[in-house]
């Protein structure tokens, strides 16, 4: 990785770049060494780990290659916390990321603190298309951010104690919505994709026509009464609702319900990073895959959207509004009202993650960012509770495969009309 | 299944339904009753499984459903014999399909008989919409036919002594193709999917307006000397040309050429339906996966045709010309000159295998046709050596999963202007 | 394998060959082509695969190795039907006996007689080193009988119509055993293993003193009521009668009776050779592993005999007797009376099966034989319904891992005095 | 558990719980959370589990069963910290004992205190047959002693940069052994097991006479340079010398040399707990399975010995002697002279673990102890440089399946008279 085409606005980067790293460590902050450490699926990683590698991701592009004397921090340490960039050589095998015990949890907030000061030091003077280097690792950081705490939830549900991260939130009263309302738009050219005016990752342009079809789109995303009603009609048995390699996930995994979800009595009850406690029945439902999504969309006569019927729908709308994270708490998607595009949970669209029309990855490493993963991956859109505020925008493209669901996702319905 | 919209002309159907069920009879002539009954990999079924399951296709949807006093050949052969159909009940388990050695091949032979019997006479004084379900059965069974002839390949490749099912076919000598034509269209709307007019599958509909990017297409698929180029150029060693789950494919499998390839002293041969043989530079690669496909197509700076793309050009050309499977007989990809655009291979796309705008499944078990099918897998175009002459069509989508390579598969390039 | 030590009376050699290998001959009678050629799981091998395998034995070790002039049958077959002798050199993955479907059943059957009739001719000018290899290949032979026929059962048990190999015997009607006998014993020295008087396995000897220490054993196994009771006292869902290891493996294979048992009503039903029938309550149990025997007989306040003990009080007994299997036909446990040592069932002891005293590997390749097989199994004694009649011995060893049921093994009770 | 029988001198037990509960502490002393949170393999544990679970062994077997009005430490620990005892209920599963970062090291540490606090009270008055429980608990921590300190080595050789829990002792230079003595016997009876004098576990017993063949047994173990030229003879390439289970696991795992050893430049390094140093040529091997140990012994033209083989020759020797664990520190097999039976490295005998004449499981839980493992697995005898010094004695049965070898295993020979 060189340099970056500078295209957007770098001012108030150095105050941007201290937000995010300081934002890193409050998450970390209620975690032990062990919590930080542990790795509980191949999916996810250490805490730890995401720490020390966005640590690496500043001081190998930015300060190895672009500042002059810079020494490592340690030499031993770029093999351990790079994560697939093939360009920087071998690595550590992603699945054994949670063996690494030493260093520990300070002696990585030690590795930060280097960095940070060095970078601190070093942003005034460095060159525009280094500086957007820079821009891109806060984005970076944001992202690992977002996966450290539905990994460290997905680890905490894997200790029968069922430890909380951070104490409950008081809950607020809410009525359960009443049903969704429909946009409807009669179809026709839009323009989708980032037009290059500030920051963007690679993958969200460039900027091109697409075609929509007349359809209509729901006003709000699927709460956790709707997804009550559809195990209680016996959606998780009915194999005509789902796609054949869903319902032999279903099958092979014992699927029932949104994951972290149990029984209780009559009524269920849900893990977060709160502990154990009741499902709020007008909430968003969360933690399900695009193969439960694309069930109930069956089941509910309905269609997940594709992304561009979603940017264009939500082009309007704020995207720094809504449930996004703010501070390290016990983040979780919440019942509100009106129609809300960003923020609560990832919406899973029926299009499958591949490159927009003239699509090229960048040269060096820096390509490897997001155009090696376009295959068997569904596209997401909107941002969750537990995305930090201000990382997402309306062209934003997140992908995962389509039984993960340990992120925060969830469901909006669309039809043709 | 109930029966089916009646958009297509059906005179001639009768002859069409002997016609095929004469061709799987005589695929089938050389095989052993061995030979049909193993099963080589689970995504392959045994050659007798094929026989019996069109046949059960046409007992079940056509016989048992709709000619009062039709008594099933054998009640418990439809557990053995459904494939997928989840409507249809409990069935036995797509990779044990290897373990039925009982029916013979005999056997299947002498249910076929019954079942033409049954159907032709009943054809005649069948309304029409049961008519089109026999049309569909025809259909059905030519994808069974390409099939059966891959998985005999994939069995036989997998017998120590690699037997031939059929003796070579003379070699035509033929000139090494230069350099492929681009065909370049400026973009634009075009209409794409099938219209109605004639028999298709249900997901190459409803036809629908698509918009086109800039392009240009190649006017023929990739060449064995091309693709051997690509490994003398460490194509297979360099994993910045890979996606990343088939750069994890490549490593896991140790794979570093097409499959049945082998290097023998400075060249390659391939194994065929006629054996062992050495590849011919000048014809068509084929049992290249998507993976492959997608690797060579960054090698060479190129991309691979959106099927949209692929079908605006193909649209003019004869679907019923080229290298297509007209006889049981050693079936291969040839070299030829020109434009080509259906036969010798099906040529990966890069587009996902999703739903048409518009698209509905119809209801009861057809149904489940193709609709559930509709994640992970890539969509092919054009046909191949092994597909029945008449079976295709501009807009007939093909799909399989991006490491699948053991149907006749192949690279058209694209690129954006 | 150069040759063996000759320690045993060969006269009547060419009688006990042809009768050998005309019983193989009627045992693969009732198969169809595709019968003899797949492979229902990795522990079995196909009909096809143990005729040719037993031939290849002779046409190596005998004919090729001692008779000049002799031309292979095949060339390229020694590949394809070498079991495990790493001296001969490289030879076709177990887990894909079943690919071969050519040579055809026809061609194997074939190459039996080419051997057959270079052996015949050359035996009676053979010297008797070579003489004793044609005795082993005889023994070896009679193994693979046994295997054919449970791997056959085990094959057709998987096919959805359960066909019989045979029509049903006729079923004799005979009284529930009352409680076992005990035969009680008071310890001291007794010798154990082959003297070399005749035929036996490598492993059999050496001939070596055993201390027995005081102990009864049964004087009858284990029958099919008895177990029906042990499965109605919950046997199978009492972790503490079963070793760490067993009790996994009931849990990780939903294990709940002997295979091939099905409930059907009140009753129990099992599949054998003659198909589906109704267990016979006072036959012998058979098909469960040593976890299940050694369950048993904790819950019925026993132990399984040692091999040294079951050799000691089966010393007396005629191993000609009882039921064997005579000619080809649905060989199955029967009811009877009295003490019987030989036939019925393979008795599971609780020794594991290691070398004796004094135990040497032979030299070359005959040195495999047994020797490198003594880890993780247990010995079994006395031969089954399905052990050709002659074969077996009071020093006889069969061995298989403690999860293995599909031969017919079965159970005898001991206890500490 | 209800109790044990009282047969051992229960007086001292008061200072040998506190030392064994000192030794624990201290071994785990320089632990950080991480380090003794993470498990590396299903095979090991987490060091905080091990200091969990010995100390739930005495609260449920001796507080909870016998100390009326004794409260749990905590009432959701149990499920975490029960091993394996079906009597006492659910449990977590053994492979995700790494989950649980909560309680931490230090809340383990409490809950130690809690209970040491609680059993040292209560211990004077405690009758005999409950203090024989608590000199059970005892023995019980010294084998998770050794369990911890393997286990942290196996951790520690998973991470990249191979931190040395201890600095590495000062080295002895130490003359290359000549060729190992041999000790004759001429067979007979001798008696083995143990006499129920003072503790030890149920296994051992009951003392019984076995019957020995004449052999001879060497008089040290096979040393680090014999190994190395084992490997240098192409010891891990002849399939001859192996069992076949054992030249499987070679082939699939890819061994060619003892764990943790890798070769740098002309030499051979190995892993311990005090980082990568030089294998010293003259120190006993160790880390070598089973599988490689018969291996050996075959290419050594030898056996391994007999475990009553072993005991007759080790009865008269101090089993307090030799290199035996007493403090924490960089335990190691050490080279030395002369004949030594107890201590550096746990010797692999040809004897499969199963019960002794007359061995009947205690009633309860205890009953659990060892017997529900006896299958599949080879003792192993004489105890290791891991071994808390005091806890072996020549009748003592450890036991490994044969292709472990993260523990302190090695060699010693014996051969046939």
């Amino acid at each position: 990785m060189s340099s970056l085409p500078v295209r957007q606005d770098l001012s108030g980067l150095s105050d941007r770049f201290s937000a995010v790293r300081a934002l890193s460590l409050a998450l970390a902050e209620p975690l032990s060494d062990a919590d930080a450490t542990v790795q509980s699926m191949p999916d996810a990683s250490p805490a730890k780990w995401h720490l020390a590698h966005t640590t690496w991701f500043f001081e190998t592009f930015v300060l190895r290659d672009h500042v002059p004397g810079y020494r490592l921090h340690d030499e031993r340490w770029p093999f351990l916390f790079n994560s697939y960039y093939e360009a920087e050589g071998r690595r550590h095998a992603r699945h054994r990321r949670g063996m690494v015990t030493r260093p520990t949890l300070d002696e990585v907030r030690a590795y930060r603190g280097h960095v940070d000061a060095a970078l601190s030091d070093a942003l005034p003077t460095l060159p525009a298309a280094v500086q957007a280097l820079v821009e891109l690792g806060c984005h970076h950081e944001q992202q690992h951010q977002e996966l450290l705490v539905t990994d460290i939830l997905h680890l905490f549900s894997e200790n029968p104690l069922e430890p909380a991260l951070w104490p409950a939130a008081p809950r607020r009263p809410v009525a359960v919505p009443s049903a969704p309302g429909w946009i409807e738009r009669p179809g026709g050219l839009v323009q989708i994709g980032h037009d290059g005016g500030d920051f963007a990752f690679d993958c969200e342009g460039p900027r091109h026509q697409a075609l929509l079809h007349p359809h209509a789109i729901a006003d709000r995303t699927v709460t956790n009464a709707e997804w009550a009603a559809f195990i209680a009609d016996g959606g998780y048995d009915d194999a005509r609702l789902w796609l054949s390699d869903g319902w032999a996930w279903v099958k092979r995994e014992g699927i029932a319900a949104p994951m972290y979800w149990e029984r209780q009595g009559d009524g269920w009850t849900r893990f977060g990073l709160d502990g154990r406690q009741p499902v709020d029945a007008s909430a968003p439902v969360t933690h399900v895959s695009f193969f439960e999504a694309d069930a109930y969309a069956a089941w509910a006569g309905a269609r997940l959207p594709t992304e561009a019927e979603w940017e264009a729908a939500a082009a309007g709308h704020d995207p720094v509004g809504g449930n996004q994270m703010d501070t390290a708490g016990p983040v979780a998607p919440q019942a509100g009202t009106g129609p809300r595009w960003f923020g609560d949970v990832w919406e899973w669209t029926g299009s499958a993650f591949r490159p927009y029309p003239g699509f090229r990855a960048a040269e060096g490493a820096v390509g490897e960012y997001n155009g090696k993963f376009m295959n068997g991956q569904f596209v997401l859109r909107g941002g969750s509770c537990a995305t930090p505020r201000g990382h997402g925008r309306a062209s934003y493209r997140n992908f995962f495969y389509p039984h993960q669901r340990w992120q925060f996702t969830g469901v909006r319905l669309a039809k043709d009309l």
